[in-house]
């Protein structure tokens, strides 16, 4: 990856050359951006017990490619609005990302030992302090949100979005339906499809939305940013099925076929490769005609779109 | 206790006879609301997994004490806002305090079987669904509180000072460091206290706060319930300490002496048990002090704190 330093990106937002920047470039400007952020946001005052700020700082710090906080500032700036308004929502989105991770690889969930080629929270910690440090994540996004988030008129639409796509009808009810869909070889496409939607493509949207809120979008512009991250979270979701079919360990630096091998309905199992590859395709076109009355700034969301397909890690 | 309806709790607020009820019936009347709220913030669309909506409502509806929406109710009322505009910061409070109850009791965690004589939610369902659940839960308590209070301009802070509350420098890191005090046993009254303080009295006093906010307080009035609500909170502490070391089994519904069969340290080990019934009112006196300047309106709160060290269950 290129290194691209903040003046460079301040310059770049100022001079209005950012759609130019190649979508790498323009990433990797950002993720700095959120590292910093999410740094500043895990310093916590002493009365945070020692072993638990450690946890917390040991998944949310961990490297990961920022997807949600990157949508968080791409759709702000999507909408005319500046990047540094939009860091609190990028770090909540984040925080609220990695508790979901730390939760899912307990023992009595997904019961993982290795992510992202480093042992898990509560195998580097115990199980107690991964729930707390999870827990603690979960409840440090909205404190986040609420302290940061500005004007304060648009903190209540910004909590209610992310709480929405978290919670029992979005991203924990997914998590749930997941579990209780593993032992069941019956799975439809449909019901497969709606998993997805709340594990993943909910919280993808949120992004979009919170992004776009506070990058002053109109409730027309929020529709189709939600559009657009739902369909790119179903995409994202295929093209990690197809990688976990295709992949090789060393890649993706958790077990290969661990999916399969549990006995879960994956996309290129239910729709073949071929199949899985061209519904990914349409997924990401309506993705990206969903934006289209964004104009010229959605360019980097567009190519971002496009790049999820194309993605080999 | 005594039935009170609905419309008898109306025409007192109305009549402005509620400082000279009973407290025992003034709380009863609050509960029946909290309980309609906490049914009606728990009917969940169909999205929602059937299983996951089963153990929510099986924790968040158990008998319960409903301390915490008490206070918020009574909070809000005695700075002279009305009942039914505190009741989705009432349900939030409830809510996260149950997720705390069932991520508390967990295999993990406190490993605890029974809660008030009945199964505990991993017990009744699983540890993956009890885990969602909690999850869930923390989740709606921000939903309700983004969604449901008003005016729109203070759920930011009232977001603020539950997140803060709940959170690492607050409820979950006083749950770490109860759990790693657990094998220590030099701890001392003040470090003891540390962690009383943030397991429990931070949340009582955020109940305090949101009440004190919907009700329209000013910043000292707001000063003045915190200093209630964490005095309040360490009187509770010390009170169930009591009664684990002089109650029944029967009566409290879970192991008594479990505490100190756990090696915990508790008031009545590390001060005796009648200094520690001086302890109790001393912050409860402090409690009181610190309303005094709500003049009349402060009745049913200063009953409440006098209460708290006089129940035997």
């Amino acid at each position: 990856m290129v290194a691209v330093g903040t003046d460079r990106l301040h310059r770049a937002v100022a001079s209005k050359m950012i759609c130019e920047m190649e979508l790498p470039t323009y990433l990797t400007a950002l993720r700095e951006r959120i590292e910093q952020r999410l740094r500043l946001d895990t310093r916590f005052p002493t009365d945070c017990p020692e072993r638990l700020a450690e946890s917390i700082r040991y998944s949310l710090l961990a490297p990961g490619k920022r997807i949600r906080p990157c949508l968080v500032l791409m759709a702000c700036e999507a909408c005319g609005g500046e990047i540094e308004a939009a860091l609190p929502a990028a770090s909540a989105l984040e925080m609220v990302h990695c508790y979901s991770l730390i939760h899912d690889d307990l023992p009595a969930m997904d019961d993982d030992d290795l992510r992202r080629g480093r042992p898990t929270n509560h195998v580097q910690f115990d199980e107690a302090t991964a729930i707390l440090a999870g827990d603690g994540l979960l409840t440090l996004a909205f404190a986040v949100l609420a302290r940061d988030v500005r004007p304060v008129e648009i903190v209540a639409d910004c909590v209610l979005d992310l709480a929405a796509a978290a919670g029992v009808c979005g991203m924990v009810g997914g998590q749930q339906a997941d579990l209780e869909a593993e032992s069941d070889d019956s799975i439809t496409l449909p019901e497969l499809e709606a998993i997805h939607r709340r594990k993943t493509g909910q919280l993808l949207a949120a992004s979009l939305r919170l992004g776009g809120r506070i990058g002053g979008a109109d409730p027309q512009t929020l529709r189709s940013l939600t559009i657009y991250g739902e369909s790119v979270g179903l995409a994202f979701q295929i093209a990690d099925d197809l990688l976990d079919v295709l992949g090789h360990e060393e890649k993706m630096g958790k077990s290969v076929r661990k999916d399969a091998g549990h006995g879960k309905r994956t996309y290129p199992s239910l729709l073949g490769v071929e199949e899985s590859r061209r519904r990914a395709r349409q997924l990401i076109d309506q993705a990206c005609e969903a934006i289209a009355p964004l104009g010229a700034r959605r360019a980097q969301l567009t190519a971002l779109a496009r790049y999820v397909i194309e993605r080999d890690h």
